[in-house]
């Protein structure tokens, strides 16, 4: 079935995960779409903003989505130095709270643009004076029309429950968004990426091997630091989405604040490296897993992966690391279908899940 | 083993978990100790901070105060209108992001004021411009040497690991900051806390009855909404220091965004209903659970606990929903106690943690 990742999402659509399957061999593809064609509009849009002189930057989303405005906040603060919240949305609409919003650019992220709460906060917001600016795969949506600016995701509609290639078009785009508002130069280097997801998604016979040995996992840990941490957070969703095991996701730092103590060989965990500072910051809680004899999985750099009882190698060497969280979440997305399959589960339509969910 | 709680501390040490319960039941004196010792030096410095004018609030900590600090973004933003965010402490501490802090107020909270990455951000934050308060319960600690401010939790010292009391001081120390730093009266209300948390923790039968149903539980779910949700952060924390369950935390709205897919008969839930309009948000996630026929069991009022498989009755009547945390979380701590006893683990000192976390 590793030829169901490489092929058009047309064929086998009666087989369970295919639209998902699909879904994930597509990204190399919308990658190139976003740094082909949306590229330009959300460097004006990003120097239109700047002009504007934000202050303090808020990010509004929910599930997946969530995760991807976690990497932004990482972005925005290493790179521009800006502060940055995550909205606790409901502080406005359930408790109504009018904020005061001046010198602050909101951007809500939303895959189809349609949930009630983000569009509720994200007209709260402007009415309270942020700058609003939605990213979504919907220019039609609800949510455009209450933003004062948006950048479309030209993903193509998503079918498959679980997220995915609208995740990596997030991180695309806010990626070129973030780097155009501190006038860095981003396209460039992030044009490497579609080659390389190319090749980590040609890699699926690697990683069903791996899901060999989740097979019966009744929990997992996954952890990582700084720019890796939001890929964890991302990958224990698809897991649970998926194939339902609860999977936690924890910042190393944090993991040695309590949660250490669920590891052991109990829970296998999933390590993600990055190449950088974040993956060296991560060295300690590394050792301190393999000191403990934990069954440690590696998604990073070769020699890391190499130390650990397992892993998937990245070839991230030539890739900056606030660009890597769009390659390492590939092997995991698909970690998390073949985990599912193998169970006999369709990770195309998990469960009780429905695209747009009407919180509100 | 109810007794224990009630007990002074120092009695039965031996015995697994009598550290912890201990300090479960020393609760009531320490919310009383904050009101009658800390709160006038409390509500000088939150007029000297309100003078300052901040604009923008971030707040720093990990594990069991990075939950009371997210109660705080909660009041922050609904009492006062000020946007918030909780940092990701590693953009400075590993990647040196200087950032532009003019106009922000910066919060650290912790228990010890020891952990070098909260020193090292609160120190760069001073630089870079913020306004800095510690609230801590040491305060010779190296964390307020480098704050501009401090509160002092006077919670006495927490020898177990798990922590507990440090938790509802931080949450009540906050609490009169905010209301504080809003010129809000907050205090006289807050009175009526140590009296309703003497009542909730003399329920220790009940709750023991509660942990009889998670004996041979495997994960669980713990949802709320709004000024809930930090206290089912805090509970799937305490969950997983003390009896290793997985204990997955999601504000109702996030569930309904993927890992209901993982709810059904496999893992039971509990909900935090605040009575207010965080529980009425959180409304149509319960009829959702129960429309599944999940396993429910509700901490909240007692016409919710009725329509649910089982629960603890809150005497929250008399109080508003911000202050409701501060008694929500008695009872799941001591579930959590409870669990890992049955189980015959020691709650006092789980396996892997220690009590400061040098994170760097």
């Amino acid at each position: 079935m590793a030829d169901d990742l490489r092929a058009p999402a047309p064929v086998r659509k009666d087989r369970p995960g295919a639209i998902m399957a699909g879904e994930i061999a597509e990204q190399p593809e919308v990658l190139r779409r976003i740094l082909d064609t949306a590229a330009p509009a959300i460097a004006v849009t990003a120097r239109v903003i700047a002009d504007r002189r934000p202050r303090f930057v808020l990010l509004s989303a929910r599930g997946t989505s969530d995760h991807a405005a976690l990497y932004a906040k990482y972005l925005i603060e290493v790179e521009l130095g800006l502060p940055c919240g995550l909205t606790s949305m409901s502080t406005t609409t359930t408790y109504g709270a009018t904020p005061h919003l001046d010198d602050v650019l909101l951007i809500t992220v939303s895959q189809s643009g349609g949930s009630p709460d983000l569009i509720a906060s994200t007209e709260a917001a402007r009415r309270a004076g942020a700058i609003t600016l939605a990213v979504t795969n919907n220019p039609d949506s609800p949510l455009v029309d209450v933003s004062e600016f948006h950048i479309d995701l030209l993903a193509g509609p998503e079918k498959a429950l679980p997220a995915t290639k609208t995740y990596s078009a997030e991180l695309m785009a806010l990626y070129l968004f973030v780097t155009g508002l501190g006038g860095i130069e981003g396209t460039r280097v992030a044009r490497r990426l579609p080659r390389l997801a190319e090749q980590v998604l040609a890699r699926g016979d690697e990683v069903r091997e791996l899901a060999g040995r989740y097979r019966f996992a009744e929990r997992m840990v996954i952890t990582s630091r700084g720019y890796g941490y939001p890929t964890a957070k991302e990958a224990a969703l698809k897991l649970m989405e998926t194939s339902y095991i609860p999977a936690l996701a924890y910042s190393g730092a944090d993991l040695l604040h309590g949660p250490l103590a669920m590891v052991d060989n109990i829970s296998p965990v999933i390590a993600i490296v990055t190449e950088g500072r974040g993956g060296e910051a991560l060295q300690p809680v590394l050792d301190r897993l393999r000191g403990r004899g934990a069954d440690l999985v590696v998604v990073g750099p070769r020699v890391q992966v190499a130390a650990a009882s397992g892993g998937f190698a990245m070839p991230t060497s030539e890739v900056p690391e606030c660009l890597q969280p769009l390659l390492e979440i590939l092997p995991l997305q698909r970690l998390a279908w073949e985990i599912a399959v193998a169970r006999g589960q369709d990770p195309d339509s998990p469960r009780a899940i429905v695209k747009v969910t009407e919180t509100s």
